[in-house]
């Protein structure tokens, strides 16, 4: 049988509803996310318009439309997004003010405003889970670091500041009475510490007649210093029940927010097998770059199906798969060289996807390797020769 | 084991060669094969500049620079090709005199005009097969239309021009005497007629160091009417010994052109198990779009990794796959519209390819549908699905 029931029904429902490749998409924010996002775009001739304040931002050279600029300055998302029929973004740090606005003279603005209003401040996302009755660690809310000191019995902890945290800033361990001084002194929230065994994401995507599919769970390894995602592997080691309950906490998390798009959950696997919920993000994320090689449709694929209202796509994975991010050396400031990246080309199933940033930092996400093969001990051998052999430098 | 032995002799071969992104990429053409070449090209950051005679061509907006202009013009392809560093085509029809002066100037040009001129012109190349003792079907070459008149006897045959023909164009089908009077009046290769059992095509690339790696052998289909491939099922229905007899021919024929980049070898399988060279394209090439959806490496990646010397990616399918060109309907010229895309979408595998032109036109070349499964009775199911659902129309 071609179709199963569900899908007969949804291809049913859109049956009269014709393809439209016509809309003027807007991206705010031109990084890497922004690029496979544009990449994905060519497959359907949709016309992208990127948006973002580094000069030679990722996306520059293969956006139709390139604008530089800031993405918080309501004046200037208003300009940039003036023309565009549908707008998402691919970072959550965007004039929401602009994103309401271009809501209320009819645009399409997938992730809604109100998802981002929900997740943008840490706070408020922490308090949404608790109302919603969506698993997730114990926490308090501070105000100040003075506040903090009134729990010291909470810790240890992890402190989170309310808005302003990106990729490892604006996050703090507070061990104990000593760490106290490390305390943000703004309105943060102040997270119970998990005793994890692992770190899971699914990545759920959601469109606008309301079908729902997700990505298979992902099983995440952090830098210890960068605190970064360094490594990941799909699908995550774990039993068929934990891999069912994740799945169900992702989508009653998309359900929860109505978020139109990708929603990215990241979790804590409990060393008591319970699924508690970290932290979520409504675009594409970089638990899902091995999508790219590995499922049906990579996570950019099922976004821009999602925000175009098209059928999702499957996201079955005919292979097992490896990301590890390709970070600047520590040490290393200054025009990139891929020092090993021949080596690794020549193994089979290895894929470099490199973000067009002429200038490494230390840890600076330069790139990912996404790796394939149908044998779980292989893939690893290949990950630790990867994350042996290819180093970004400078010349 | 995670290399086997010929793997790790060419990783040690190139083990001290540096990889290289910063040297300029210029494609001669900016159709929908430039398209796919540029969108493999951003995984490597890879600057691009392209060149085509429609100044909406599909390649306008993904390139890092687009020019507008005559690809058999050596002044316009010289000013074009100046500032690059290697220069590829994805059509054959080009200023191969331009590209021999930048050869001599030390540009890289892969393909080398040399293959060129030896594929340029259909009689050139026939001749080149029986020097080389490439199988192919018994021909005679023609000045003009009295010639043909000589060769009654060797008819049913398709008569070829030299030079000039593309797509269907410049090929007729000469049964008997009646069909003199459409032999072509110029030079000319009159093909012995073909009693063919199926038609195959096997991609083969061959990097600057001598690498060669083919793609599983593929099985086309032609349009009726159009002479276009109309759809392809990848890998062919055919014994393994076939198989590897398909494989080790176009690995000859890629040895005997000495062509660094790809070499699509379409061949006829004959009713008595025989392969017989076809005709060879040096450049990514129809039968192997679904290599982008279904395989390790597509042969867009291929191309690059091999004009680059980079070491060639693992051919290796993870699926069963076909492609459906997405031709524009007969009795429709205008703005396309893609009438039944949205239900095809919704079908498990399918990922639609859309080639960014916006005219259509009767059995234009509009697209292409990329469908796998594990499954063949499956695959076949769909096939049929989306050659009747997905039409190119006009408003």
């Amino acid at each position: 049988m071609l179709f199963d029931d569900a899908m007969l029904i949804f291809a049913q429902k859109n049956f009269f509803v014709q393809f439209d490749n016509s809309k003027k998409l807007g991206i705010l924010g031109g990084g890497q996310l922004g690029r496979m996002i544009i990449q994905a775009a060519i497959d359907f001739d949709f016309t992208i318009k990127s948006l973002d304040p580094d000069p030679d931002a990722p996306c520059k050279h293969i956006a139709h439309e390139f604008v530089n600029g800031s993405l918080k300055d309501f004046d200037t998302v208003m300009a940039f997004g003036q023309d565009c029929d549908i707008i998402t973004i691919e970072i959550e740090n965007v004039s929401i003010e602009a994103l309401e606005t271009f809501e209320k003279q009819g645009k399409l603005v997938y992730p809604q405003p109100s998802v981002l209003r929900l997740i943008q401040d840490k706070r408020i996302q922490k308090q949404f889970y608790k109302d919603n009755n969506l698993p997730t660690a114990d926490f308090i809310l501070t105000e100040n670091q003075a506040d903090v000191k009134n729990y010291v019995d909470f810790l240890p902890a992890v402190h989170k500041l309310g808005t302003g945290g990106y990729d490892g800033k604006g996050v703090q361990v507070l061990r104990s009475e000593a760490d106290l001084a490390k305390a943000f002194d703004q309105p943060s929230v102040l997270e119970k510490m998990v005793d994890f065994e692992k770190e899971l994401a699914v990545i759920v995507a959601r469109n606008a007649s309301g079908e729902i599919k997700t990505f298979p769970v992902v099983e995440m390894v952090f830098h210890p210093e960068a605190n970064l995602v360094e490594y990941l592997f799909a699908p995550a080691e774990i039993s068929a029940e934990i891999e069912a309950q994740a799945e169900q906490v992702a989508i009653k998390t998309a359900e929860a927010f109505g978020v139109v798009g990708l929603l990215a959950v990241e979790m804590f696997l409990t060393k008591d097998s319970q699924i508690l919920i970290n932290e979520v993000a409504p675009r594409p994320h970089n638990s899902g770059h091995q999508s790219i090689r590995a499922n049906d449709v990579s996570q950019y694929e099922q976004h821009l199906r999602a925000i175009f209202d098209l059928p999702l796509g499957s996201t079955k994975a005919h292979s097992k798969a490896a990301m590890v991010n390709l970070l600047g050396e520590d040490g290393h400031s200054g025009e990139a060289v891929y020092e090993g990246m021949n080596e690794v080309l020549g193994v089979e199933g290895v894929h470099p996807f490199l973000y067009g940033k002429k200038i490494t930092k230390p840890f600076r996400k330069m790139g990912h390797i996404t790796i394939i093969d149908q044998n779980f001990d292989k893939l690893k051998e290949k990950v630790i020769f990867v994350k042996e052999k290819l180093k970004v430098v400078t010349k």
